[in-house]
């Protein structure tokens, strides 16, 4: 796995796309915007999403699709997850036979329900020995800035995993192969969810001991859907599960958390997003798909459940906390 | 489980006082130093450990452990774990037969490698069913400002357990009940050690991709020094586990972590002990009980490993911290 391509030049997938040149890879990232693959090329940055960071000469950038794709062996798909199935349609026949197709978006399709890697199957006709997915704490800005990290390449295929790993192994940047894909990927697309409940209880004054209660609490809910969708409940335990959601839950940094935090200082979901220059928290979605997957699995999920109650029920934050506190008593494993 | 009695008053003795009382039950505080009994009995205030908090008036405090103890039908034992043999030891006569004894300390004994419970039985000379211990995300002075906290009673005597989670639920406190106490106590043990490498890692620069990545990876060593010790690995994804990980790890409150902090900045163990106000840090002491316990049970510990050797022999953190992202790349579970 020599030459790679990264599409979607945002944050994360500028990121991944360092980490591959800086592994010795050629890679070559499509931008949508033209000046954003001209500043990868000329000055090799990109400081809309990755301020101050320099990027590797391993690395170069085009806006041309078909171009980016010629002779790929393993194709990154870095855009985000609600605009993956119509990216992907426009790329399908321009995807090389047998490259390996990774995921970096993390969601569960609204709608559908359909994972991420669901969806590239569907959409690219694959099956699933070809499709990867990178997951755990990865705030791109953070490993952008060569901070150690590690993370989670899943695949069915292991072989093929260990060789993603391989392309991607930094001094800085430390994969784990996993052949758990379902339990991944339902760890990336729950933890914005609970990483919401997180700001939100932030944001109605409570501190570290609550935070730590919900991401506990919130990552047994996880597990349990999991299990009732074909998981492995240890890859729960572990960065995909764990790791990616303390990395959220716990910076600043994160989109998610901030957003959840407007909530519980009593903003509408309308304020919350004018706060966020217009952009909506990807938890926002994912707590309505997410509850769905739940329904449909006869699993409880209090507090994906409650968040969608404030984000799209009208409730008030301190109300749903206090619910949440209120139920019955019991044992921790039950 | 009306009348109990907290032995120690110091920030969490005293805030889960409070919480008893708080919750109905009549409470005795027994304090060693009789001002701070006076200053709760006169002001219903700690100032010295929970500054700015009225306790409630279900809370009386006596310097006399004899008074303390008569009658009480649960004892709970507030004082620090390399201490607990000899504080239990002069109680001993005056405990009430059938009290249930519950533990609040988190550690190993240096040199017998003995749990907290396993000391209680040891020196009260009771059976597993009457020793419970208590233990989750629960920074005291939070608890102590009623602050939302879940947290974990564990018991061998499962109705036990449960007596105890009615005398201590509260609206702001929600326990839940577990039978696995060798579980709960390691994880309560090895989360000091991991805060210490978390700080070590802020104390070098790296932010929250790496705090995450060292608490995932740290659980991982703890569930399976807890798995080869007869402990269920369910209980380090839990409240005793992760939880109270996560609230030590991320809380700038936790002495661990700030000790840590130091010495990745480059401090000696005494430069950061004389900040500490002469105290080292509690897991300074467990990572070698814990990497001497591992070493007993065949397990591998890299991260209790790496702390021990900065603490105890000299190795700089910038190296230790190298030589952990220098494994061999491999599978996460194996």
């Amino acid at each position: 796995m020599q030459r790679i391509t990264v599409l979607g030049a945002g944050s994360w997938g500028t990121a991944f796309a360092k980490v591959l040149a800086d592994a010795g890879r050629d890679v070559v990232l499509w931008a949508r915007r033209p000046e954003i693959a001209e500043s990868i090329v000329r000055d090799r940055a990109n400081p809309g999403y990755l301020p101050g960071v320099t990027l590797p000469s391993g690395l170069t950038a085009t806006t041309d699709a078909e171009a980016a794709l010629a002779d790929a062996q393993a194709v990154v798909l870095a855009v985000p997850s609600q605009t993956l199935r119509a990216n992907l349609g426009a790329w399908r026949d321009l995807l090389p036979v047998d490259a390996t197709l990774v995921s970096l978006a993390k969601g569960v399709e609204l709608g559908t329900l359909r994972r991420m890697s669901e969806v590239v199957r569907e959409v690219a006709g694959v099956d699933e020995a070809h499709v990867a997915v990178v997951s755990g704490p990865n705030l791109a800005m953070e490993i952008a800035t060569e901070q150690p990290t590690a993370t989670v390449i899943a695949c069915t295929d292991h072989d093929r995993a260990v060789e993603l790993q391989h392309a991607c192994s930094t001094g800085y940047f430390r994969p784990y192969t996993n052949t758990d894909v379902i339990g991944c990927e339902l760890g990336g697309a729950c933890k914005n969810v609970i990483a919401l409940a997180c700001g939100m209880a932030a944001g109605l004054g409570f501190g570290d001991n609550t935070m730590a209660s919900i991401i506990t609490r919130g990552l047994a809910e996880t597990a349990r859907l999991g299990a009732a969708l074909g998981a492995d409940p240890l890859t729960f335990a572990g960065l995909a599960g764990l790791g990616d959601l303390v990395a959220t839950c716990a910076s600043p940094l994160s989109r998610n958390r901030s957003f959840g935090e407007r909530l519980g200082r009593g903003d509408t979901l309308a304020q919350a997003q004018e706060a966020a220059h217009g952009q909506v928290a990807e938890g926002v979605k994912s707590c309505s798909s997410i509850r769905e997957l739940a329904a449909r699995s006869g699993v409880d999920v209090p507090i994906a459940d409650g968040v969608h109650r404030v984000c799209h029920e009208g409730m008030d934050a301190r109300v749903m906390a206090a619910a949440l506190l209120g139920r019955e008593r019991k044992a921790e494993w039950s």
